[in-house]
This record gives structure tokens, C-alpha cells and sequence, in this order.
């Protein structure tokens, strides 16, 4: 039997996927389960998106350049030029969502055993990216007592040493939906230029801003053009995460032309997507401001739902559709267990994502668990009733 | 400024596009250029394919599961069935073009450093492949005088070593269109199970066999279940180079979880795609007839007209939609540039990619080139014209 190699034995398995057997097994007993577990928001699709796909022009469905087609990155470059980030459509490079352009991004960016800075609790797959990659993350602790706001740059300088070559920051911020502040953003350009760091900035939720709050990009810092990456996606803007289209920026020349490389060798993003992403640039305002007032409501439900059980702290996220709790429990991977295993409320119970999976150093998030808004507020509700109903019960309960 | 990593600055860029500058300016010029550089056919994607894509049900657009929808894999699954490949649907991970699937294979069986053994000339992007993933190409020579061949099992021995993991061959061969014979195959087996190596066998091209020919898989080879991994591609089969599915075969379970993993990372292949790939399985034999009939006629035209160039040989391939033509010229890399720049017949002239760009050997195929046959016969003899014309002048000519 042929070797499975290390970095393949490494390779940490989704954290979120850990629970699906127990999912699996409680749909077949018949249970409803409430699914705050995943990121894959019920919003509808854009029409003007849909129907672009669905009237592609081509008769050969043939590849496209390898850093997108140049109608789209011009499309592209009028979105965030309205979002003042004072880019060329060269600044742009189409991935196959924006997985890729993180992948990208740490191998053009960092040496085998380089280290890049994440605040924790971060998005697991970050951790699969520098496997993939070679590359080490270092986590610096956010708290949920200040809402997960960004650590400062003490902690930061603490973690710095000659391997430290980048820090990646995503905002507003999956898991918690923290949205980073212009004075957080002008401490780590500060920082990133004392140390000569990349900084990685992972927007993927840039639309979801909630109450009025201004998104600030390090694409709005002056004097970091060379160090800043941004990776972006259609797929959360537009409801779109099975369209596989995302892109990397970066105003750095000889960055951007490394990442061609690696996007050439693998020919190209597909082409229907790109024509339905462009198509979605136009999506009209409206659209936004619906999905805005949801999530809102929804947070709003959620969030003030949480706090209202005994035992429980939720703070109140700026953006994103993400909470982290704190729940009055033992360990977060048990209680998410039990939930699908041995309980349930009126034949329904919740499935949550257990917030140990988003944290790197062990044992933190013991008590925390991540919820994804993407439930509308009626199922929202009910879960809010299994999960007060599950805690009642709870064999590890904490006081 | 920020670093550049070492793998960024290492990895090669497309051979195939150093060209394209050239190209560019000879279109400025008003000069008509034919085409044969790359690998992008011009046969119209199946319909049914396209319609499905059109009709696409959701209003959603989801991720799908990593691994491809169920759907989609037990609908592959009978097409490789049909060929005997007596595989079931959970062998099958479906990547985001073949290009991911050579990535999954060579970061789940290579540790940095070891080495994958595949003849050359060889597919140029294997390269880029390999250095992203810390790999090491071990080439060993094919010739054109016996049509590019498999070497004998005793020039592998020679560079077998104890960081030898892999084998990799594509078949039908890109760039020399050669269709390995089943006794070559059968020849790799033995060669893989003494040493315990993997067989990576890229089968982008396995519709495009011409005369009758056989087209032989390790998959048909009993005992090396668990060293053979097939990377496929709808881009050739159903000319959707654009649609970016591809899929990862094994039946070596322990690398079909490690595999998986990866996949996990990146979340999901395209929805959309994964629909129109499903229903182009059913595109009906006569779409294959006509396309291999037009091939096979096209591939005449082109073999026998270079075959009557004075100083021309090319060999008459078995598979895929391309040759490699030895010329009478000192430099492929300087001839095509010159074909671009400084030659036109009725302001015309071709496009070619000198083989240079897929030989690992320094200084290997020098008078060699690659042609794609993905235009039609009548573009295909105006550029044989052209060629002729070319070779009859051009100041680096060979006797």
C-alpha cells in the first residue's frame, strides 16, 4: 500500500463536519433539527444574477484568461471603486471562490514554516489553507467580553518574530461577526509596516454590515498599498457560495504576478460564473437593503433571544451572520453532541457549531458554540426554545 | 516591500503564454494568426450540456458537499462503469477542473521533496503543479522516432529511488497525442506494485481515440487498486474547458479521506457546473461520432501535410487532439517568436508552441513543436501553407 503523505495525515478534517454522523442519525429518527451549524444563508439569489446564468451566450463553453475575463475584473474594479478602494481591474485576479485566493495567497506570500497572525477564534479553514500551504498560523486571543474586538498590538507584538510574515484579520469576522473599527484597521497598518508584514484581509461579509456601521478595508489605508491582500467572494454577497467565484486584490505588482502564476497553471475560473457574478454587480440596492432588514431582524431576535436564557452571553455582532455564545455548559463538542443524540423538544432540536473548532490553542471556547443566522425568525424562535428546553436538562450543565 | 515567497519566485510560468506578447502585437499589425498553440477546441459543447446549464432549477445557489452531489457521482459512476472501470460512486471526488484534482493527488501522496516519475515531453502545467506542492519532476526521455512511446521499464528502474512515490502518465498524451498500449500498462503495474508507487493517470483526452484504437486505464488492471488515481475532465470530453469539473478517481480508500480533506477546505466544486456535467453524460454517441470523425480527419490533414514538408517529421498519433512535429530549425522557442514577429504569407501566419516548454531536460525538443488540431481543415491547410512557407525562410533553418 502507496504512502499517505504527512502533510495529507496533517491535514485537519472540517471541525463543522465532525457532528454530521449525528446529524444524519437524528434526521433518521425522525427529528427536526434547526441548522445554525453552517454559513449557507437561505437568501435567495439575486434574479438578475440567476438569469444571466441561465442565458449564457456561448456556444463553447471554453476556458477564460487565468485571471479572469477582462469585462468581468472591469465590472469588478466599478464595485469596489463606488467602495473607494482606488483600484485598476489589474488589481484583480478571479479565483475559484474565495478559497483560492487565500491558497494563493499564503503560497506566493510565505516560506515552508512562515507564520501568519489570526485573531481566534478564526474561520477553521484558515487552518486547512496553511497545512495545505506549509505555513504555521500563530492565534492571538479575542475575548467574547469585549465582543471579540481586535487584540491589541501588544499581544500582536508579543507573537512577531522573523518567521512572522503576514497577519490575516476577516471582517466582519466569521465566527463572530465582529466588525474591526478605522482606528483597529490603522494600528495593524502601523504594525504591518513596522514589521513589513502582509496584511490579509478576508471580506467575505463586507455587505453585511448592520446599525448604520461603516465597513473600513485596509484598502482604505494610505501607505500600505504593497502589503495589503484582500480575498472577496460572490458567494455570501449574493447568496451565491455555489458559484466558486471569488477574487484576489492587490495593488502589489510583483505579488500580483506571482499569484498569476499560480492561477495560470490552473487555466482559469469557470466562465458561467464569471458572466452571472458580473451580471450580479448590478443587482439593485434594494435587494440589499431587504437582506440587510432580515439579517438584522434576525440578529436582533437571536441575539436578544440568547441573553434572555439563564446562564447565557451573547454579544451583539456589527456584521457578518455569525454569534459566538457562551453557554452555561462543560464542553461545547459534547453539548453540540448530545443535542442531536439524546435530546429534542417537541421532536426538534439545534444543530450549532461548537466554537472549540474555530479556536487554535486547546481548550479555549470550551463554553462557546457558533450560530449562523440563516434561519428565518420563526425557526430562529424555536430553536431559541430547544436550546433554553437542552440547557434546562443538560447533564453538564454549569452553574 | 513585503517578500515574495521562495515557491512564488520558483514557480514556472506558463510556457505557453510567453508568446502571447508576440501574438498581441502581430494582431495590432492586421496580421490573421492560426491558432494551434493551445488546447481550447473549437467544437461546440454538447447541447444537452448547455440546456442543462440554462435551466438550472434553484433559487438558491448552494454550496453542494465537497465531495460533489450524490447525483452528479452515481451518474459518472455509470459512465466509467460503461467502461469498465468497476468503480462506485464514492471513489469519485469531484475537483474544480482536473487541474485540482493533480494538486489533491500530489499533496496526498508526495511529502515535499519526493519525487513523481512521468515521461516527456509532459503536460507543462505538471510542473507548476509539482512546485506548488514541494514535488520533485523526474523526467525521463520519450522519443519522436518511435512516436513518443513509453521508455522501457529499465530506463524508470534508473531514477527510481527511495523518494520515487509516483508515476504519472497522460493518456491519450498531451502534447504528444500517443495512446499507451496495454502491455506499456500492464508493464507500469508491475513496475508500481514492486516499487509500492502510485499510478496517476490523467485521462483528459480518453474520448479522443482515432482508428479503432483501444483506450486502455490503469483502472482496468487488477491487483493495483490501491495505487491508480484517475484525474479526469469534462473540459475535452464535452468541449467545456470553461466549466471547471473535473474529477479525483481512487479506490484506495485511506486516499480518498485524505483527499477529501483538501476538498473540505475549499468547500464545494460549482453547483451550476456540477448539473450541466451530469447531463452531459447522456450526450448521445452520435455527438462523439462526429467529433472523433472531425478529429481524425483533421489530424490527417495536418500529419500528412507536415509529413510533405521537406524536413518535417511527425508522427501519426493514436489519441488527444495533438501532434509534435520535428522542423528543420535551430530553435523552436526563436522560430515561433519569429513566425509571430517577423513573418507573414498573405498576412497570415501561425501560432505554435515550441516543445521546448514541455521537455524538464534542458536543451531537449529544440526543433520540435506542438500543434493542437482544434481548427477547422480549411485554417488547418492555410497554416500548413504558411508553415511551409515560413520554414523555406527562415534565417535559423537546418539542413
Amino acid at each position: 500500500m502507496p504512502q499517505i503523505s504527512q502533510k495529507g495525515i496533517d491535514m485537519p478534517a472540517s471541525p463543522i463536519r465532525k457532528l454530521t454522523p449525528f446529524a444524519d442519525k437524528a434526521k433518521q429518527d425522525g427529528k427536526k433539527i434547526y441548522h445554525l451549524n453552517i454559513g449557507q444563508p437561505d437568501i435567495e439569489t439575486p434574479e438578475i444574477m440567476l438569469n444571466a446564468l441561465k442565458s449564457v451566450p456561448f456556444k463553447v463553453w471554453a476556458y477564460t484568461p487565468s485571471e479572469g475575463t477582462a469585462s468581468y475584473r472591469n465590472k469588478l474594479a466599478q464595485y469596489y471603486n463606488k467602495l473607494n478602494y482606488n483600484i485598476e481591474p489589474t488589481d484583480i485576479l478571479v479565483t475559484n471562490g474565495g478559497s483560492e485566493a487565500i491558497i494563493f495567497a499564503m503560497q506566493s506570500c510565505l516560506n515552508p514554516g512562515e507564520e501568519v497572525i489570526i485573531p481566534e477564534p478564526f474561520y477553521a479553514n484558515y487552518n486547512g489553507f496553511a497545512c495545505s500551504s506549509d505555513v504555521v498560523v500563530k492565534p492571538i486571543m479575542s475575548y467574547i467580553d469585549n465582543g471579540f474586538a481586535l487584540p491589541s498590538i501588544s499581544e500582536f507584538e508579543k507573537v512577531i518574530t522573523e518567521k512572522t510574515k503576514a497577519i490575516a484579520i476577516c471582517n466582519p469576522n466569521n465566527p463572530t461577526g465582529y466588525l474591526y473599527s478605522r482606528q483597529e484597521l490603522e494600528a495593524l497598518k502601523e504594525l504591518c509596516l513596522k514589521h513589513d508584514l502582509y496584511l490579509f484581509s478576508d471580506e467575505a461579509y463586507r455587505e453585511f454590515c448592520y446599525d448604520g456601521r461603516e465597513f473600513i478595508s485596509p484598502m482604505h489605508l494610505e501607505g500600505l498599498e504593497d502589503h495589503v491582500v484582500v480575498f472577496d467572494t460572490v458567494s455570501k454577497r449574493y447568496s451565491a457560495c455555489g458559484a466558486r467565484i471569488g477574487c484576489l486584490i492587490t495593488k502589489n505588482k510583483a505579488l500580483y504576478q506571482t499569484v498569476l502564476k499560480f492561477a495560470q497553471a490552473r487555466l482559469s475560473p469557470s466562465l458561467e460564473g464569471q458572466i452571472a457574478a458580473e451580471a450580479a454587480v448590478d443587482t439593485p440596492d434594494a435587494y440589499f437593503t431587504a437582506v440587510s432588514e432580515e439579517y438584522t431582524a434576525r440578529r436582533d431576535t437571536l441575539v436578544s433571544g440568547l441573553n434572555a436564557i439563564e446562564g447565557v452571553y451573547c454579544p451583539n455582532p456589527g456584521g457578518a451572520f455569525y454569534v459566538v455564545a457562551k453557554l452555561p455548559i462543560d464542553n461545547a463538542d459534547k453539548f453540540c453532541q448530545w443535542m442531536l443524540e439524546d435530546f429534542s423538544h417537541d421532536n426538534q432540536t439545534v444543530m450549532m457549531a461548537p466554537a472549540t473548532g474555530f479556536y487554535s490553542t486547546e481548550g479555549a471556547g470550551l463554553n462557546e458554540v457558533r450560530m449562523a443566522y440563516v434561519l428565518n425568525q420563526s425557526d430562529l424562535k424555536n430553536a431559541l426554545i430547544c436550546l433554553e428546553k437542552a440547557l434546562e436538562v443538560y447533564p453538564g450543565r454549569q452553574v
